[in-house]
């Protein structure tokens, strides 16, 4: 395995977004986005995504020079039309939006309509820490790869959910989460390992459990399970949550789901996912200040404290592996696999952009 | 099975509460919202918390003369102090006040603490729905039930999520889930047909899986597993989304967690639960009246249209069970097991209040 350090690997990307000709300050905020997510350790959602994304920019898919714009805004809300940008830098500033206008009005909303994959939900949601707020992020998503609950055939995406809240003591709470049983990944490493997947993370084309990780992987379309896996285990609730996220990201903004435009059953020239984000002020609610986040701290406390089926397996809260994750890469470098940095290798050589990386 | 109609149960529960010395207002609201939820076939709900409800009034953390009021109110929330109320009177309060809020500001909040268990949660989400809006109702409880992933203690409760939105040509989508894989009322019947329960459902007082209903329903406490069921199934998904709720609901309002005071670690004299309610105007997004139902139509046939698994057995959307359970029993009436039917009896003749419901 290489190890990169951060400021390398948004050295790297930088380089690629200036052949394409993206705004420096768009560079900036982009480059900035996605390695936040390698550093927690979301590796799918990272420079893991550039080969994606340089793929969108050939298929003519992104607008690197998007004129981003407010189409409507009030107090408590702001709705952002992206120009088919790649969605790290409207989504940012959507949720920017929504802290500032929060603290004015207790609780705010951004929107977002024709933007594009994101990076990882959880980089926005934990803005809101910055400022003593909560924040919720959830998106829809530029393919279909989950099979709802009775069904055989995917219908939407992994549709994640981000929600942090301030803590004072202890690190914040940090939700960010696909409602899908696992992703992609995990089928990888499954195969590498040579095992068999559980029932209930992918079903066959007839909607039974597939438990072979190659046949898993080669299906096209993937057919990833709702959280829950199975209908005795609860995946109609994964389903519904992940329908939450389609309504709050994709309907609300008027945006297209999995990449199609549902009234025309067509994918579009661009694929047009929508984002939501909200910021809350507890204060606002509790008065007092800190009362929040001394309570949220006995809760962690309180998790934490809870007696563990293995005394070497310490009961979590959310956002603890990512925190580590973040000391741990801060300290020594970006793990990456010999494949993904020969990847990034030809999108660099495919764009006339320099390569240099360096496997430590 | 019993049945009994809609308007007979409300009569008797009118009659039990009028014993307590309870405001006939109080009575109205907390009557017709409890029978709601038998009508939508959510069983665990309605009138089978009745005795749950003599119980705690005769322990005392019950309020039947609360004098409710707002602690604090913004254009865009309004915290409520439940004054140990049953909690139907205040969740239905701040509901209506953030639904009227949302209209001027587009997004509006209620939180209620002090307050109790107020039925369900998809009763007060969908109460958005009938003025187009988007409803979100989430709620903290009275007692421990829910192990964390990797632990071996129930911490908190089922937490559940109620999520509305509204269509037009199609009915309503309606989430209303517990974050819990199952309930309670599972095991019962699993235990009734002499069925092993699937791993996941419970862990034993070690966090290993409980398959036998009897020794899952006998424990005290009981240990239900958040959704995914285990760790290789996604439960750490189901633990996050119950902590979303258990920080919305009881920490935001300043709420106890599971009926204690986390600080103290002591459960109090009153119960002091805590709910979160949002509404949100999607007009005030999409602009153009309609849109945004439209393309919630278009998202709910899409999802109908799913090819199946079973051609027997189609894809549903949230709310389409209750929906058709509320038909079924607006016409039929309401069935209650024997075992309730005389337990409401029991509590009638506690409270002196006369018993008038009749076995069809």
């Amino acid at each position: 395995m290489i190890t990169i350090p951060a400021d390398q690997l948004k050295r790297q990307i930088a380089e690629v977004y200036r052949t394409w000709g993206m705004a420096e300050a768009h560079i900036a905020t982009t480059v900035e986005l996605m390695v936040e997510a390698d550093l927690r350790g979301i590796d799918s959602h990272g420079i893991g995504m550039l080969p994606t994304y340089e793929q969108y920019r050939r298929e003519g898919k992104l607008n690197v020079t998007p004129d981003i714009r407010i189409v409507r805004e009030l107090p408590t809300l702001v709705l952002i039309d992206a120009d088919h940008s790649l969605g790290h830098v409207p989504a940012e500033m959507a949720m920017r939006k929504a802290i500032a206008k929060c603290h004015e009005t207790g609780v705010a909303i951004g929107s977002v309509r024709n933007s594009n994959h994101f990076g990882a939900a959880g980089v926005y949601s934990t803005m809101a820490l910055e400022e003593g707020l909560i924040g919720i992020c959830v998106t829809g998503t530029t393919q279909r790869s989950v099979v709802p609950t009775f069904g055989r055939e995917p219908m939407y995406s992994t549709n994640p959910i981000a929600f942090a809240a301030p803590a004072k003591r202890n690190r914040p709470f940090s939700l960010d989460m696909a409602t899908s049983t696992v992703a992609v990944g995990k089928l990888k490493i499954a195969e590498r390992a040579g095992k068999e997947l559980p029932v209930g993370w992918v079903v066959n084309e007839a909607g039974r459990p597939e438990t072979n990780p190659t046949a898993a992987l080669d299906a096209k379309p993937k057919r990833l399970t709702p959280v829950g896996g199975t209908r005795e285990l609860g995946s109609h609730k994964g389903y519904g949550m992940a329908m939450l996220v389609e309504i709050l990201g994709s309907i609300l903004s008027g945006s297209f789901v999995g990449g199609r435009d549902l009234k025309t059953e067509q994918p579009g020239r661009f694929i047009n996912v929508g984002h939501f984000f909200l910021a809350l002020d507890p204060a606002f609610f509790r008065g007092e200040p800190g009362a929040f986040e001394a309570d949220l701290d006995a809760l962690i406390d309180y998790l934490h404290e809870t007696p563990p089926a293995d005394p070497d397996r310490p009961v979590l809260v959310a956002g603890d592996p990512e925190a580590e994750a973040r000391a741990e890469r801060l300290a020594h470098g970006i793990p990456m696999t010999d494949r993904l940095f020969e990847e990034v290798r030809e999108v660099a050589r495919g764009c006339g952009a320099p390569f240099i990386l360096e496997a430590a």
